[in-house]
């Protein structure tokens, strides 16, 4: 590239970003000027050709046609190119021994039903039953009572329940910790499921050889007074799809055992499962003070 | 931020990278690859918040759902941040004494009415008569003879024919220089425009301070057989808006003197245009080889 070349695209780099010189907002100018640096840093630096900024902006439209009140794609495309990930842990910066954040996902609604501490949340879904405990602490490890669990997970299937075709509110839920910070509950155990693949982010996946599966979790999403909400997943251990969760979720400190009991163990609240295996898991959070 | 959570974000930049390692076409791989590293710089530069992460994708939804047939939000959003002029200039390097190219712009249609050598482009659109003349050449200063040359522009009002009610076509044409290379047609003076802001971009340019406006131009594409393709524009040396078109796509180069005629002052081919005043202008075209 000559001379020339490069001081005119130089030229215009500095040329755009004189444009937002006047934006009232300072965060916005900023927000707007690295962008406009960073943009035309992956332009020059791939030397995006005519056809490909065509393909572009196809992409981009078809991403927009198929979104809808049900269906977000541009919400799967930052997904799949870890930009959520990387938000949500920007947002939830390392804090002593706090419980990892990871992404909240398109399936959470507000508005789930309360269950008391040891009850079902699963609302009749399908799906092997999964006993879950933990406790809710501080960071300096005192019990916080009273916290609020919201949980959600999808069925055996791999279906969350607003991807059913009724109205159906199954496998979510929230409950209280107690006077000990403890809850405990009865859930499926998760199993992987594909985000949805049938859209441009899908085809995407499919060019670059990459998988459509999130590795099998149930979602957190834990709040106290006077501590940041946590939102969070637990992973099953020995999972398919650890290493290559498509939304990039997975921390190491997330995955917990998920321990199979055999038909007839005894389980921890005297419930009868007649035939039925069960699974077991723990998980222990911990809050950091809100900022 | 504490050395955890750097590592933290880098390993996901790792790990996002990693997931296209297996693209099967090199081009692909390395442009998602780049695309990644781009896209997480910006975000950790400015540590972006979980609800500019949230306005971003409702801004992304918006401009997929105004985009249809005739209106293309995402041209528009590349548009406004030099995206596409930058890709024009990349696949247009600066060659000798070549003629500038800029954007393409949403308005060129294919199929316009030929018009004889000094004919008459405006099909009835209203405006201020301006005669265009001048020669296409490639880089030695050796005459093409037989170029096609497609111009359009908009109306006295701002508008292109596409942009009427009806399927009138107005203010567009294509003819072939003569055996001297030279040039000649009618057409208008051509006045500033506002580009769609209805819409996400136009509540961005608001927001930033912007103007919606495009400098006043004439659009060009001129073809040869063994020549590159030039696609763009002469701007009205002068004329408002020059030092903040909307797109960026202002060249020094391309910036024309439109002399003013007084009414009745004798015309080159000596048509009659009563009491109404013209202007001229003159634009010598020179075209590199194709690569």
């Amino acid at each position: 590239m000559g001379d020339t070349q490069q001081a005119r695209e130089e030229a215009l780099v500095q040329e755009v970003l004189a444009s937002f010189d006047g934006t009232g907002d300072p965060r916005l100018k900023f927000v707007m000027q690295a962008l406009t640096r960073h943009l035309h840093a992956f332009l020059r630096e791939v030397r995006l050709t005519e056809q490909e900024w065509a393909r572009a902006i196809e992409f981009l439209t078809a991403a927009g046609h198929i979104t809808d009140d049900k269906r977000q794609e541009f919400v799967l495309l930052s997904d799949v190119f870890g930009a959520s990930m990387q938000t949500v842990s920007m947002n939830n910066e390392a804090d002593a021994n706090a419980t990892e954040a990871t992404v909240l996902g398109p399936f959470f609604t507000e508005g789930s039903p309360e269950v008391p501490l040891g009850g079902d949340i699963s609302g009749g879904a399908a799906g092997q039953p999964c006993w879950v405990e933990g406790t809710v602490s501080d960071t300096a490890g005192k019990p916080i009572p009273g916290a609020r669990l919201e949980v959600w997970e999808c069925d055996e299937d791999g279906f969350y329940d607003v991807q059913y075709r009724d109205d159906r509110v199954a496998a979510r839920g929230h409950l209280f910790s107690d006077a000990d910070g403890g809850y405990r509950f009865w859930a499926l155990t998760p199993v992987p499921y594909p985000i949805p693949h049938d859209g441009p982010v899908g085809a995407l996946l499919d060019a670059t050889g990459r998988s459509h599966m999130r590795a099998a979790h149930l979602h957190f999403k834990v709040s106290a007074p006077g501590k940041r909400t946590l939102i969070t997943h637990i992973f099953v251990r020995g999972g398919e799809y650890l290493d290559r969760d498509a939304v990039f979720g997975v921390r190491d400190s997330l995955i917990a055992d998920f321990t199979e009991q055999p038909a007839g163990a005894p389980t921890p609240d005297g419930r009868e499962l007649g035939t039925a295996t069960w699974t077991r898991t723990r998980f222990d959070i911990v809050l950091p003070d809100a900022t």
